[in-house]
């Protein structure tokens, strides 16, 4: 099967937008952004060996490509319109294919996004996925707007994605619960943009919780502390790893792509009780504070400082970890 | 180096434009497009091996994987804006990186191009580019306007990055003028812009003239006939293959991103005067007709039909070659 082919059989598939005025068939897609609203842009890529296991089944691949870049526009608030992708694909294996675009089609049909361009090449593995949506003009979530005394939230539970990494690198089985959570991640779109105008600061965790939350304290130029017994813990986690693993797997291990964000405390019972319908716990772990850093509550209620630490891609020490 | 200071290190070159509110560092950019205009948007992968031989210098390979983007915006008449870029590094050498930004980056000032967002990730050397400009309303060049009547007019000269190929292939030495069209193509950006309106129908010759020629045909359910004595041939290109190897690579062979455009008879005249001073030729090489498919008339006069016939990436006979 050609290069052509394998498109024909993208295209077939894509979607219909009333925006897309052009789709895949050109030299370019040509979209209208809405009146009043920014366009918000992200992308990922994926690569076999270093974010999934190689015998991860395709149609998984395909929900996570999205899903990871999704998670992206949801952490900025934005409603998502259009993607484009990228194969590089190390033959031309229509049964891969098919499998491939039911994952990642399943999900962009959730959320009524268009893949309106990319494009099909031959070498190892590889995935690239770049997400377009929109935002009321200034509406967008940023990282840098958190304040002090806002309330530190997280979405669903934590480490479940870590978890299963963690069966996987012990060549354990992994508990279906966790596996859904690494290959299946539900991008939080319906509540970042909920989110807008509540929340101060937005990120999606990606590379752990540390590590995300890190970057919204150094963007916003303070500081916070976290209640270690406030983490969201699923109960299969906590039956699988004991007590020091859990933690670390909550506090360091990536892959949840649920959203951090903060809320003035005023807003915050707003947001709670808003979202007590939505099928995920929305849980207060900390609190923003004006000394620099971040800080760990213990059980016992001693306080001392960590370091934001999380995934890096070019840490020999995580060959074969699945992070995006 | 860790991911995070690839990211650092890019970032600190990436440009500004004032419809860039939020560039490189949140989860998203956040993108403004200016009133009374479509959101055009393109994506191409260059992996090593397949799109560049791996002794391709890390400038030129920065300059073609924008270049290769730019020259689908051309084709639609698009004035770029913003670009992202997903780099797969086998591991994170700075002096790779720093000599691919020096050609990505020469390239982007050239067109105020901000570079707004991208990813690093570990893997074997694949870059990801996509692309995006503006069209006022309506006003993007389709493949699908070809008119019974129309000229035929192509850019510049055509087969001389396929001949650099070929030499490469055959492993003598490749001629400068020809490797420079090979690895430093110039995507015709204004070109494009000025046929907005006056063409009515335009591609980008990546794969081959009749490949590319052969879509747009297709698009517009019309044929063409196309003579030899017309195409545009470089001096070096003629001095260095005999005519029947010249022919077919200017035929079939890729990666000149040279515009291959139609306009009505009425109109041929304004485009080529209007043209008259810009670095490179335009030539009309042939003309649109009802009869469906491609025929070549002959130097001695006779015609014959041709199939459309490009580059296939998942073709085992083009392992090593390098189009986009």
């Amino acid at each position: 099967m050609a290069e052509f082919d394998l498109i024909a059989r993208i295209r077939a598939r894509a979607g219909a937008r009333d925006d897309v005025l052009l789709g895949i068939g050109d030299d370019a897609a040509v979209l209208r952004v809405p009146a009043g609203h920014d366009l918000v842009v992200s992308t990922d890529t994926l690569s076999i060996g270093v974010h999934f296991p190689p015998e991860t089944a395709p149609s998984d691949i395909g929900w996570k490509a999205l899903a990871v870049n999704l998670s992206d526009l949801a952490a900025m608030g934005a409603t998502p319109a259009w993607c484009t992708l990228n194969l590089t694909l190390p033959d031309a294996d229509s049964k891969w294919l098919d499998a491939f675009l039911d994952g990642f089609l399943q999900l962009a049909a959730q959320h009524r996004i268009a893949l309106v361009g990319g494009d099909t090449t031959r070498g190892p593995l590889s995935i690239t996925v770049t997400v377009h949506g929109f935002v009321p003009h200034g509406a967008a979530l940023l990282r840098s707007g958190a304040q002090v005394g806002d309330l530190v939230c997280v979405t669903g539970t934590l480490g479940n994605a870590a978890g299963a990494l963690r069966q996987w690198q012990r060549g354990v089985p992994i508990h279906s619960r966790l596996g859904s959570s690494l290959m299946r991640p539900t991008p939080r779109i319906e509540l970042g943009q909920f989110l807008r105008g509540l929340a101060t600061a937005c990120i999606d965790i990606s590379d752990g919780l540390l590590a995300d939350l890190g970057h919204v304290l150094a963007a916003s130029g303070v500081g916070a502390e976290i209640e270690i017994a406030e983490l969201p813990t699923s109960a299969v986690l906590a039956s699988k790893f004991d007590e020091a693993e859990r933690r670390e797997l909550q506090l360091s291990g990536g892959d949840d792509y649920e959203l951090c964000f903060t809320v003035p405390a005023g807003h915050a019972m707003d947001v709670i009780a808003a979202t007590t319908d939505v099928d995920f716990p929305i849980r207060r772990i900390g609190r923003i504070e004006a000394q620099r850093g971040l800080r760990l509550r213990e059980l016992d209620g001693t306080v001392h400082a960590v370091a934001a630490r999380g995934y890096r891609h070019f840490d020999p020490s995580h060959d074969k970890t699945d992070r995006a």
